[in-house]
């Protein structure tokens, strides 16, 4: 069997870049780099345990693929350019070609977004899969949880609730054709981090975040930083493609507490709405108006004729089980 | 049972500090920090994982020293002054007093070297730990394993072996005293890493790493990215207090292949020597030469009497069981 340290070079050591901000990568006892002059770095880590995050039988490709995708979104969230990361992996053994499979789907959307492996760590034991993420911002521009202010409209980007769903129909608990199924999937499978969203908000929106717990739970998080409430119209919520095929209340609780979606929820003045536009062609992802912040604290739920709504609605919590 | 973001904020949230890198901490999507201007940010990622690096029951607040202890040693084999650390946990229950300890043991040891936790994940299932740790470091003066060059001496920090010769016990292999266990257990679980001695040795050292798998092992890292080979003499190692206590051929066999040890294995020029010493003496951290590297590759042992050794020694590999 290979040791630890040929399969960590096989699999995920790279060659330099020339003009990177990396100077020194993979096999020493720290990667050395810098962001430009003047830039902050934003630093982020995210842990993705088997059996908890994803099914100890997940496709190695995609689960590559979403270990990093969680990470560049929380880049994007804050509207930082991403330039780096490290990966420590424990593994119950080390399976060639789980490990090829693992690290081609990371290092594919790697390389989509140039963000460079730069260390790591590999070691055995139940499959854990930890990865801490780098990027660049002028500190000025950080889309931070606690700039959202009254009167702020609230949006979401691209459609919520699919992730969710998917893993219903996994867990048995929803019936879905093979369509369905599969466009649901690809959702809970293989986010596609709001990068270029995020870059684009920068000066535009007053607060940002990731929807990884559901947009209530995670609203709730720039609520509480902002010291403000929100008002949400349920009925406005972009719904995935195949949540929009099951009833209204499912639709409903998906799209408002279902985790995985990977969509950015931000905050920006009424009179930015053209540039939120804007900034959503640029990014090539649809942007929805879903509420406003309000001085009130709380977060209230509204349907389309205004009527509020008493959803009991709880933020994914991996300790509150 | 409170909820992970209750625990989080208990235990391990501080108010930042003024004058610090750190422009955000815990609680936003990203930590923003920036090293020091013309400066280069080192960044290494060690990951703890319950029965391999550590027993299950190990007692929380040494885990938490441990944790961060591995990670400010790689910082030290770099000659990096610590900035900030992010923290990803996995536990099988939110246990408070479990908690408690080990957010005591870590911020103890973060507060002795001015390392602020910048953020972190926590969620449930097996136990493991992952630390990113980032310093700064003028990049010329960065302490690399590629530095080391045909007649310089080898040297190593402090004293090798009793980490190992505490696991020897506890996995009742080797019977010691309770002064001997108590002391060769304090160096299993409490490593005390050589920050000081790696910044001293700026401008000093041509190379250098920490001794995490074994003193054969990492120093042939040094070797391999160097393109060199050494000798080692066997009977020159400073053989940890309860270690020197065994018989010889455990000594050597501890002392030059156990892991754990977290002391410095550098390489300098003899002209250095009196600036090894100097370096020592400001880190307040013994130092001892213990080889030479030689052009002809591969790693050679001797003993007292220049007599070739061959003791069959691997490194510590997570893999290779």
């Amino acid at each position: 069997m290979p040791s630890e340290f040929d399969l960590i070079e096989k699999f995920f050591t790279r060659p330099p870049r020339a003009g990177s901000a990396v100077l020194l990568g993979v096999g020493d006892d720290c990667a050395l780099f810098a962001p430009e002059s003047g830039m902050q770095l934003a630093v982020s880590s995210d842990m993705l345990v088997a059996g908890r995050h994803f099914f100890p039988d997940a496709d190695p490709f995609f689960l590559g693929h979403k270990s990093l995708a969680v990470n560049l979104s929380d880049l994007a969230a804050m509207g930082a350019r991403p330039l780096a990361f490290t990966l420590a992996l424990s593994l119950p053994e080390a399976n060639e070609s789980w490990l090829s499979a693992f690290s081609q789907g990371l290092l594919q959307l790697a390389d989509r977004f140039d963000c460079q492996l730069v260390g790591g760590d590999t070691t055995r034991g139940p499959l854990n899969i930890c990865i801490t993420i780098f990027g660049e911002i002028a500190a000025i521009d950080a889309l931070r949880r606690d700039g959202a202010r009254v009167g702020d409209d609230i949006w979401v980007s691209g459609t919520l609730g699919d992730a969710r769903l998917a893993l219903a129909a996994l867990q048995q608990d929803v019936a879905l054709d093979t369509g369905e199924l599969r466009s649901a999937k690809e959702r809970l499978d293989a986010p596609q981090p709001r990068v270029a969203l995020g870059l684009a908000l920068r000066g535009v929106a007053t607060s940002a975040i990731d929807i990884s717990d559901g947009l209530t739970g995670d609203l709730g998080h720039i609520l509480k930083r902002s010291y403000v409430g929100a008002r949400l119209d349920a009925d406005s919520l972009p719904i995935g493609s195949a949540l929009a095929r099951q009833p209204l209340e499912l639709q409903h609780r998906f799209a408002l507490a279902g985790g995985d979606d990977y969509e950015l929820c931000f905050t920006a003045p009424v009179t930015m709405r053209d540039k939120v536009h804007a900034a959503s062609q640029t990014a090539k992802v649809s942007v929805t108006r879903v509420g406003a912040i309000e001085a009130e604290p709380g977060l209230r739920l509204f349907d389309a004729h205004g009527t509020p709504m008493s959803l009991t609605l709880s933020a994914f919590d991996h300790f509150a089980s």
